[in-house]
């Protein structure tokens, strides 16, 4: 039996698109990890109506209530003054729960005001939980066997309450089993084709395995789950279901776990003790900033041209001008001189180019938009593939990004 | 009386924290724009009985519940199923999906497999969404005046989902009420000097005029929101209400609406009938990436130097050796050189240049990590400024692409 878990955010900043909700996620995960199965996150208004409507929505299996948000000390901070009202008690003075606002006070040299003294005021029915990092306290209620604690929405100090009180209570109140996932990272293959490739496979998984899709531009993460109280045993099964699968989609994982095709390239790079530079017209500059996202890329990123006009090409990838003239910017030609010309100029053992329509204008009727050439050339040879994507400009630069990084992945490994 | 909405985010994936729900704020924003109230959100397992419990569980004076999520093609996909139990009827064939999965795979030269077909059946209870960006086409539901749509997860096919049925949806079938926004995009001073400056205006502001400040890196964006049913009115105090606050904070004002720096930056040139080229070393590519975001961004932005190695910037650029030796690289001298260099090597009236300590390593005593030098080059003098940015690599990096191009619009203004 697996421990459920609710998180209600309490707040209009997400409701109105102000926030985006990454506590929740966070939370998720960390819990997730201690064997505890988030099972809905509710977000709602910081009205007294709406919280109290949200406690009472808890499900009857749900064993920790997650709350966040509502602790500020302003007027419209009402959480605090809600859950006295449902758990019951007065709202008592705590000396701990002072002198640590006292001591973050006098950390920015500000005295402390009566707006932030009531800060230190806690239910009575509470159990007080020192928020080191803010001066809001996270509070803790238990009712019927569920525990309820309360914690400000600043990122931080969530987090930090969590660690400190959160998981150490998981592991001492409730009796949270096992949970392992496995992350495989594919490319180059849709979500459908690869369900057709692996359905014998999926067919014969362990019952106790679940197995999800998770799609974005241009990959598909896989995710393999097991639960239970048998670590040693649900770690043999996984590893099993994993190297079961991966000879039957080798070609197109190209990595695991938090993983990126970037930090997998950058570490191929690395491993083979080799440089790259990129000549981007289409992508903009966009591979050499996620080449450059990755910490210590410096060690084997050399440089990129953006050739955004044609000129560019020609005066600093020495692409031939009769070829632009002959066959158009976006050609297979062209592209495989601009990588060419980029390894040469760079003076790097690896390039990457590309040269596209990404739109929206600019389409012809042979080379509508969306038509992309991408050529990656190494020590020893130069390859080229042609891609036709859609309308949507952003999404054609991102995917075209990917595809180049993983036609580069796929050359260092051949 | 405002139109109440709820969405019901399904799938594990931001239970377990794989995945930060970023939908849901964007769906958020676009109803709040459309006079609709998100007065909850609910992120459920994909499960049967979870999406049957939450839509079971949707208040009584909802108007409107936008799902998404749990509709790929695969077999852990059970929201169509699950909502065609709910809403009745049989699973139909519709062709006009069909077309557009068959659409889709023939833009990729791909065989629509069995697997896809399957995406073309929907209830019959239904109406069939067309879904142009995907192969899985969105629900639309009623039952007691209240709508229910159902959407990919996939965050562009549910906006262009939202876009295209919707917000049109919203403005025929329910009674919503207008509301206008004016957003104003400032830079160089912070929340709280901002609302000094303007507290005379503010508190003489309309009660129907509600001001937002948003602050992200780098720039504090202001909203001013009224609603209620008379547009011309509306529009008349709202107006009045913008033209007074400007002239007070002109300076610092760089856009309106959904401007961004790149494309105020884009636009001023395309004014100017100039021409821009960067020369990167810390941003790693990301202004030329920003620039080429930009539809049309061809006819003014040239290209760029990715300078990631010295030597590049040296054989590249024509920055001075002795200059490199005497002062590092992220210096002024240097960034002084590379913004002449790319001006001179593409050819441009104007170039931006960057040089700076990303993070996480490579500080030392002298030079920190986070310290940055920035050049603009113009058709008659360079300008550099140094900034001291903190520990984290893609903030600083997405902080001194914003401070490069808002310098670069400020020279185009001066």
């Amino acid at each position: 039996m697996s421990v459920e878990a609710e998180i209600i955010t309490i707040g209009d900043e997400i409701l109105i698109g102000q926030t985006v909700d990454t506590n929740s996620a966070w939370m998720g995960k960390h819990l997730n990890d201690a064997g505890v199965d988030v099972d809905r996150v509710v977000s709602i208004r910081d009205t007294k109506e709406a919280i109290i409507e949200a406690l009472e929505d808890v499900k009857p299996k749900t064993k920790l209530v997650l709350m966040t948000g509502g602790l500020g000390p302003t007027k419209d901070d009402i959480t605090k003054y809600t859950l006295q009202d449902y758990f019951g008690g007065d709202l008592v003075f705590n000396q701990k729960a002072y002198d640590n606002v006292a001591r973050i006070f006098k950390m920015f040299n500000k005295e402390v005001i009566e707006i932030n003294r009531l800060q230190a005021m806690v239910p009575s029915s509470c159990k007080m939980l020192l928020n080191e990092m803010g001066t809001a306290p996270g509070m803790l209620f238990e009712r019927n066997d569920v525990y309820y604690v309360s914690m400000p929405g600043v990122p931080y100090e969530m987090r930090h309450l969590i660690k400190t009180h959160v998981l150490p209570l998981i592991k001492e109140k409730l009796n949270a089993g096992v949970v392992i996932h496995r992350t495989i990272l594919t490319q180059g293959v849709g979500e459908s084709f690869l369900a057709e490739m692996i359905k014998d496979w999926q067919d014969e998984l362990h019952e106790e395995i679940s197995l999800a899709y998770l799609p974005s531009a241009g990959m598909v993460k896989m995710r393999l789950t097991v639960k239970g109280r048998d670590e040693q045993f649900l770690n043999g099964l996984i590893e099993n279901a994993v190297s079961e699968l991966l000879p039957q989609i080798e070609k197109y994982v190209y990595g695991t776990e938090d993983d990126t095709l970037e930090s997998v390239v950058g570490k191929l790079l690395k491993d083979n003790n080799a440089t790259l530079a990129s000549a981007e017209s289409c992508t903009g500059g966009n591979i050499a900033r996620l080449l450059t996202t990755v910490p210590g890329s410096s060690t084997y990123f050399i440089g990129s041209v953006v050739a955004y006009h044609n000129d560019v090409k020609q005066s600093m990838l020495d692409v031939r001008k009769e070829d632009l003239i002959a066959h158009g910017a976006v050609s297979e030609p062209i592209v495989m001189q601009m990588a060419k010309g980029a390894k040469e100029k760079f003076g790097t053992d690896y390039a990457v180019a590309t040269s596209g329509i990404a739109g929206p204008d600019g389409g012809t009727e042979e080379k509508p938009v969306g038509t992309i050439w991408i050529a990656v050339s190494g020590p020893n040879n130069t390859i080229t593939r042609k891609f036709s994507f859609g309308n949507n400009r952003l999404r054609n630069i991102q995917k075209t990004s990917f595809m180049a990084l993983n036609m580069l992945r796929e050359e260092l490994m051949a």
